[in-house]
């Protein structure tokens, strides 16, 4: 009679999502595993047939700037594969269960299978948000109208730009963008570098994560560039060509009709969580996992990227904040904690930057930390102010305006928020906004501190300082 | 008989030298005064007829990027009146009485005088360093070889290098650039841009406050862009045209002669503190004055800016850090201070930046905090890494490269320097470090906090993020 103990399976973890965040993952799963000496199987599902796509970038796909999808693509899945990933393109994985530990995925081209986890992780990102009227009756996109969120987008987006390069849609040259964010400020200078007479229409603000006083100067500046921004309008009605089934006009609701030959949705995310929910897994009031500090949603399941809803570290509560650099990071913080890591997520204090670019036109627009309402709406005794400056000395061709907004608590002195509004080379200042925010350091730090200065970088009290010594001077 | 008593004396601070620290003392003197509601005197006495200079314009100005010496003076001596200050220009302080609170001046046109003082600000600044083979057995600089530190001295450069570009000096083709720092590098850029056949000596490498492993980088740079960079050379002899008196070559200390036309020097600067010593002041083994962290070096005496030593904040302990920035902070302190103010000088972390463009070549170059060599003296067990980055995602046009050294105490974990060099928009990213130096903060911090990204700026992993994180993973 034989005795053999049946061969040990080697543990195996599963992510559903081969994107920023569940690549991150995968990879730090298996370099941790590495190091400790273990085998360990990671197999990776994902449903398109794309893998670390830089989705922030396809704006400047659309405009020409960046030449091929390809280059979006941060690596292809051979490269995946090659690390040690078994990666399995063009599955939707459809069902998980955590109590036998499966998933069950299909593959688009048919054909269902189950794969065992012994640990698990969701990075299933986000959808684009679609309104009602974008949709026919059929459940399909309307013509012409389109999200930019993957690659697919990326696609549609460039063949529609491009055919009309080629002549070959000669008619096609007005752009409505609806949605005043970063995706559709981006969007707005790619349809205006490619010739299209755009037209941007935003329920609120040009950039309403912005305090109004900032978020003006970023619209006039967008409207200088070439940009009819329509501001505080929503969409009330589309025209469809009843022939083609092709967009032709919008109408707001101020009773203006846009025509148009397309219309980009650049409406934002929300949390891609339908798996997890059928799984019993909790969600958050704004639609995303609510991972603990070890991005834990349940033993031995983690979640990381667009799919989570994420900690602001000021406000002590969950918030949205779908970025692909919180993405990697969570991913790799997953990806350590999968095999026996206790890395934590510190939380996000809701920096973002942009810029528009377009006919002569440069402006810069950065945030981060709380915008006045924010503070205000958090307890704050909030002190704010602008400051205009210069990004170099007065005396240098490269001078560039900066308005600079600070906002403060007045009883503790702490800087609460920094906003920036200027031209080349003004926003990235805003990182040194977000250490000192980091640190939970004071407003009179910032003015003191030792940055930078010579004439072609900064002025000798650089701009953001400036705003901070003016600030300290007040309360 | 009359009993009527004398008229109470107005309170009155003379400052000593209208420069950065000194106009920045008066001015908030008297700022600080009219919001108390007090009326105060506010003399200072300035030997040269320049205020308020921008001394790091001056290599810009001399390759012609700025067009008049005019454009450098933040602030004419008229304005300065205009805000009530009683500004004598062209006299020379010549003798502090601390016991009688007078100061003894010469008008330079001749003639002496005294004034009397409640409150005394020094603001004396710094001499350029003089290396005897510069200097004539009268006492008087080498034709064609001057120092960069005045107004008086860019009317010189500018002169030379005007000259030469109208032809009336066809032979002057040639400079040398004595000393690798940041003004010998600036000026070696401004020399090539004005057509000299350009030769750098230092004394060890360019730019010898970054590690050797960054400023070989830095002198890669500055050769290709058309200099010949010689390090580990001092100047060993100077050959003087006995006809003219004009120089003719520099041998250095490693053998070569140096034929040229004009020698730049750019070898630093030391305090001038030959008013307090003779006041009986202390100072500091760097030759400065030794402030308290209110600015003050004795009962009712300030001093700021160039004159003084600065608190280094990372090792506490006096350094010398003459930039135009710590003077305008210190200046302020002390105006506060003069009029009743309690305010303080935090201290300095060694931040500094600068560039160096020419031939199509674009370097930039930053550090803030410890090197290698000084955290090791200071004690800490030092763990540092070099890693290669881009300003901006790799598919985007305006990616420049990166290089950011990183330092850190293994121990504590506390981040103890970065050094940055690289390409353009890549420098300025040093405030961000300097500001997790000012808030005492640790690697991991660096790596994980929420700095901006967006394709035209960073890659999604920062680049001083990836440096952070892979050291935070080694240590």
């Amino acid at each position: 009679m034989s005795t053999a103990v049946p061969p040990k399976q080697r543990e195996q973890i599963v992510v559903i999502g081969a994107d920023a965040a569940g690549m991150s993952a995968a990879h730090q799963a298996l370099r941790s595993a590495k190091s400790a000496g273990r085998d360990i199987d990671v197999i990776a599902l994902e449903k398109t047939s794309d893998t670390s796509y830089s989705a922030c970038g396809i704006p400047y796909l659309v405009s020409g700037t960046v030449g091929t999808t390809d280059e979006l693509s941060a690596r292809t899945p051979e490269k995946h594969r090659a690390t040690g990933v078994d990666l399995r393109m063009n599955v939707t994985a459809t069902k998980i269960d955590l109590n036998t530990r499966t998933v069950a995925y299909a593959h688009n081209a048919g054909g269902e299978e189950f794969v065992r986890f012994d640990k698990l992780v969701l990075a299933t990102g986000a959808h684009p948000i679609i309104p009602e009227w974008a949709v026919t009756d059929g459940g399909e996109l309307v013509g012409g109208v389109h999200p930019v969120k993957d690659l697919d987008h990326a696609r549609h987006w460039l063949d529609l730009v491009s055919r009309r390069s080629r002549g070959e849609l000669a008619v096609r040259r007005r752009a409505v963008v609806v949605g005043g964010g970063y995706i559709g400020v981006e969007m707005a200078e790619a349809m205006v570098q490619r010739g299209f007479s755009t037209t941007l229409l935003t329920r609120s603000a040009v950039m309403s994560n912005l305090d109004s006083d900032m978020s003006e100067r970023v619209c006039e500046t967008v409207r200088a560039g070439g940009v009819d921004a329509v501001t505080n309008t929503t969409v009330a009605d589309i025209d469809i060509d009843s022939v083609d089934g092709h967009v032709r006009s919008l109408t707001g609701s101020n009773g203006q009709v846009y025509p148009t030959d397309v219309v980009v949705l650049g409406l934002g995310v929300r949390p891609s969580t339908e798996l997890g929910v059928a799984a019993g897994l909790p969600i958050g009031e704004r639609g995303g996992y609510l991972p603990n500090e070890r991005q834990e949603v349940a033993e031995g399941v983690w979640a990381a990227g667009d799919c989570c809803e994420v900690i602001d570290r000021i406000r002590r509560k969950y918030v949205l904040a779908p970025l692909g650099t919180h993405a990697n990071k969570q991913g790799r913080i997953c990806g350590y904690n999968t095999v026996g890591g206790s890395h934590e997520f510190p939380g996000v204090l809701g920096t973002a930057i942009t810029r528009f670019v377009s006919a002569g036109t440069h402006v810069e627009v950065a945030r981060t930390g709380l915008g006045t309402r924010e503070a205000a709406e958090a307890g704050y005794d909030v002190e704010s102010l602008v400051t205009l400056g210069g990004t170099a000395s007065g005396y240098m061709p490269e001078r560039s305006p900066i308005a600079t907004k600070i906002i403060a608590d007045r009883r503790t002195r702490r800087l609460l928020g920094v906003q920036i509004v200027g031209g080349a080379q003004s926003a990235k200042r805003i990182d040194t906004a977000a250490a000192v925010l980091w640190g939970e350091m004071s407003v009179d730090d910032l003015a003191a501190m030792d940055l930078s200065y010579a004439p072609p970088f900064a002025t000798v009290w650089e701009a953001i300082q400036l705003a901070a010594r003016r600030l300290s001077d007040r309360m």
